[in-house]
Order: C-alpha cells, then sequence, then structure tokens
C-alpha cells in the first residue's frame, strides 16, 4: 500500500483522491458539500473514501489522509468554518480517525495550497513563497524560510484584510478591506454600482441584481470597456496587497490561486505593475507572480503531503 | 571569560557593550560615527572594543561578538548601508574577524531588536512577535513560529514600505509610503506644510524650515493643537501599517522602537484604535502593541544574544 487519502472541503463542493507518494492523483471523486447538518459533510466525507477505497477496508487502502478545510485549524485539529452551517468547533479530526482508523491530518484551505504548490508547483525548491487565494474571499499561504507560517493562533494569511487605500466600507460588511475592493463579490457589485449609476456596457442586458464575477468576466472577453476596467482596477489593488506582502516578507515567488485566478489575464498587468511600484525596491524585482499550474488540484496535492509526512504517527 | 562584545552601529553614532550571558551590560561606550571614509566606522568599532578589553587581548576579554548594522546584511556578513557613504559591500564580518580574532556576526539593526527583545524585552517567552522601529525610517524584525523571518535576500521587514492610503508621494522621495506618511522627517514636514499654509500653532515661533518631529513632540507636550492633531494622525497611519502586518503574521506582540518610540504618549492611543478597527477581527484583539521597555539597548542585547550563539563556532 503506497497511498493516502486527500480530502478538499470548500464551502460549495468537497474532493477526494488517491494519491501516491510522487504526487500522482490515481483518482478522484467530487460532490456538491451536503450542508443539511453541520454532520452532513463529515459523513460525505467518510462516504468519498468508501467509494475510493472500495473493496478495501480503509486501513488496507490509505497510509494516512489529509483534509483542507475552508477556516481556522486549531492544533488539535477542531475547526471554525464560518460558511460551514453549525463548524464552530467541529473536532474533525478526531471523528475522522475514528471513522477511518488512521492518522488524519487538518489544515486550511491556504496552508494546503501552499504546501502542494511547494510539493508539486510553482513553490517546488523555493524557501520563500506565497499562495494568494482569490475567490468569493482572499487569503494567503505563506512560505518563509522553508517552513509554513501559522501564526500564534493559527491566524495567519488573512490577506483579504490587508488596508491599502482610504476606502471606507460598511463596518457591517464582516470582510476586510482588501476582500471588499477586489475579491469576486467585489467585481460583480462594482459592475452592479456602475450600471445603475448609468454607465454603458454589454452587462446592462443581464438581470443587474443577479450579475456575478464571471459574467463581468465573460463581458471583458468580449472586449467591453466598463467590464475590462473593472478587472484592472481589481488587478492594480491586488497588486497593492501583494506588495505589502512582498515588502514585509521578501518572497521568491507569489502564486495567484483560488476561483479568480482562472480568469488572471484580465488583471494580471495590471497587478504587476502595481506590485512593482509599490514594494520595497529590492525585493520587487526579484519576486516573480504567476498563476497557479495546480489550480484546484493545489489544495488536494497539499494535503497529501501532510498525510505522507503524518503517516508514521499515531492514529 | 564569559562575556562578549556587542556593537550597534547607527547612522549617526555608534555603541559597544560588554555583556554577560545573562544578558547584563557590565561596560558600555558611545561614540558619534566617523563618517569620514568607508573604512572609518570599522576602526573606531575595533578602537572602542580596545577600550572595552584593556588592558586583556580581545580573545581574553571576549568569547565572540556580534555587530548590528543599519542596512541589509548578506550571508557572507557583506553589508550594504545606504545611510554609510561607501558601505555598498562592506566585508564587515571578515574584517572585524581578522582585526579582533574572535567569531563574528553581523545582523541587520531590526533584527537584532526583536533578538534583543526576544532574549530579555517584551518577546521574552513569545513565539510570534514584531518590533517596529519608527525614527528616521521605519522597519521590522519579525519573529514567526520561534524564528526570526529573513526573507529570501534578507530583506523582510521593510514595512516602510507598506501601501496603506490613497496617498501619493513624489517619486524622487526613494521611499516607501507608511515611512513616508509616519515617520520622524514626515512628521516635521506635516508641520511646515500646515504651517506654511497659515495654520496657526506655536510652532510658528521657530524657524519654519529647521522644524523637527522633537519640535513638533515638544510642542503637542504643551498642548499645541496643531502639533497634537500631527501625533494623531501619525499614529493613526501606523496603526494601519501595524494591523496589516498583524493580519498577516498573527503576532502575539508588537513592540514600538527606535527614536519615536520615546513619545509613543502622543500616538499610541489612535495606533491601536486604529490596529484594533483593521486588523483581522479575531487576531487584532489578542495581540498587544506595547513600548520597547529595553530602549537603545535592544539592539546591543539582540548582538549579545547572536555573538552568544556563535560563539562556538570557527572564527
Amino acid at each position: 500500500m503506497s497511498e493516502v487519502l486527500a480530502v478538499d472541503l470548500g464551502g460549495t463542493k468537497c474532493s477526494a483522491a488517491v494519491i501516491n507518494s510522487k504526487g500522482r492523483i490515481l483518482s478522484r471523486r467530487t460532490a456538491a458539500v451536503d450542508l443539511t447538518s453541520p454532520n452532513a459533510p463529515v459523513l460525505q466525507m467518510i462516504q468519498l473514501a468508501k467509494e475510493l477505497s472500495a473493496p478495501r477496508t480503509f486501513k488496507r487502502a490509505f497510509r494516512s489522509a489529509g483534509v483542507a478545510v475552508p477556516g481556522l485549524v486549531r492544533r488539535t485539529g477542531t475547526v471554525w468554518a464560518p460558511n460551514l452551517p453549525g463548524w464552530d468547533r467541529m473536532p474533525l479530526a478526531s471523528r475522522l480517525k475514528r471513522a477511518l482508523g488512521i492518522p488524519v491530518v487538518v489544515e486550511s484551505d491556504r496552508n494546503a495550497a501552499i504546501v502542494g504548490e511547494s510539493w508539486r508547483g510553482a513553490a517546488r525548491g523555493k524557501s520563500d513563497a506565497i499562495v494568494f487565494m482569490i475567490g468569493t474571499g482572499i487569503g494567503a499561504g505563506i512560505l518563509s524560510g522553508g517552513r509554513v507560517l501559522r501564526g500564534a493562533h493559527e491566524l495567519s494569511g488573512c490577506a483579504g484584510w490587508l488596508t491599502i487605500t482610504d476606502a471606507k466600507r460598511p463596518a457591517s460588511s464582516g470582510i476586510g478591506e482588501l476582500e471588499w475592493l477586489a475579491a469576486g463579490p467585489a467585481i460583480a457589485r462594482a459592475a452592479r454600482e456602475r450600471l445603475e449609476a448609468g454607465e454603458k456596457s454589454s452587462l446592462s442586458q443581464l438581470d443587474c441584481s443577479s450579475i456575478t464575477a464571471h459574467d463581468v468576466a465573460a463581458a471583458a472577453r468580449k472586449a467591453d470597456p466598463l467590464a475590462i476596467e473593472i478587472f484592472r482596477r481589481a488587478g492594480t489593488l491586488l497588486g497593492y496587497g501583494i506588495a505589502n506582502t512582498v515588502s514585509l516578507l521578501d518572497s521568491q515567488v507569489i502564486i495567484l490561486g483560488g476561483g479568480l485566478a482562472a480568469v488572471s489575464d484580465l488583471y494580471l498587468d495590471s497587478l504587476r505593475t502595481a506590485m512593482l511600484e509599490r514594494a520595497q525596491p529590492l525585493s520587487a524585482p526579484k519576486v516573480k507572480v504567476v498563476v497557479s499550474k495546480l489550480g484546484d488540484k493545489a489544495n488536494l496535492l497539499g494535503c497529501a503531503r501532510l498525510a505522507w509526512d503524518h503517516a508514521g504517527k499515531r492514529t
């Protein structure tokens, strides 16, 4: 037996895969997350593990398991995940250990992503690298001096909270400034606000209240000037946030991941320009900004790497 | 023999001290830095070491030496220090090793400061702490997961380069936005600009062109409203910069050091308020913001700690 189980639990979908010691994904299953009860996603993970291990038992199929979650993981494996109802203090590691009978390691999605990039992606062979996950939210997984930074309370990498402009966001937003200005919902909101203000765009054919970042991206791809400008502005703001990270951490590579990485061609130039303009001038030209080639496999590979590192440990 | 030599070379003064393994400063000398040639500060350090070791030889007096410099230190001990004329690639570690005949370790001033705070100051017993040095410039020494962060090119902690507002600084400034807005020269500049714009202040009795941050602090202490407001605004901006650092690094304690730490009573409230308002809301209430109690001894103690760690190594 030379495989581990990797599980990437998101806010909307859950992927599980069997991965060998070389980082090869041998099989994979994905399902929409069952949010009907706090317990449902746990049972769903066990079910996916069953399908991937059959006809063997878990113990015969997997050396260990690594699980990524969209939230905060305490050292005990307890999870706080605001997007999963009832996951205030979910004892995920101990639940899964009991059900699977193998060693289980639980990690935040952004830390899993940087471990995955470090093992098989753009951070391979690097000591100092950061993955910026840009989607519904914004977060960063940080590798510094060859180690993943965790912070004192497992709260490092909250890059969505970076202050970069004078913009005022509503106190009720509950999110940080960079996320308020440049994540997916911010792009949709910018389009809606500017359409409501009477600006012209091919987007005005759509129902204004339901416009998404994907709609704006589709319009930008068809050369809609408003949509293009909205993405460029988001790129500039992301570039300021990345510049701050570079000035503090002097990284070798910044990797863009998450849902909006798929449309990075719409903002990568303005992002790079802004980063070069603002970051410490000795660090700035030394850092590469690239798009993840692993895509949504980064988390799974990171989980697998962590599972391998954890395989020798007690269950 | 149970002492090491610690040297703190600044842009204007140079301190040297004899320090024991418990962090006690047994004797200390300070001199204005001799900037007449690139070589002069090196000879000056050797002279201070002679005065502190006499009548013994260096080898009999000191187990090793630790030196802090105001610039970038490469792994080889070569120093780039923009404020010291001719220090582009000063091979300081090898020069001092040859002259003193003992092991020598060279470190940037901000890293020395966090090591000093970690050994004998406000970061004692902490795994995650940051010292913000606020004076003519702004820089940060970062401890994360029990280790000093260095970055890929020894350029970590360039906190003066943080982007935090929409402010436009002249491209010719050569410094970063936070430093442009909130370091000592920024406070003096703000006072000059507002006096020139006709605002009333007790500072108008002084020669406008030569007003310093210390003059503004003295006026604020005497309840001058303009001076008070300038320091409060600087505190808010420093708070935004510190919030960004907290959101990325999830520290336990932020320590204020450098020349402006001495007048922190003028801006600490607005700094704390801004930090709490902007940093990631789970991290923000957990981090303490304090003023260094070590003052200008932080660097010397950091150098001594590094020298002790280095004492067993080959010269």
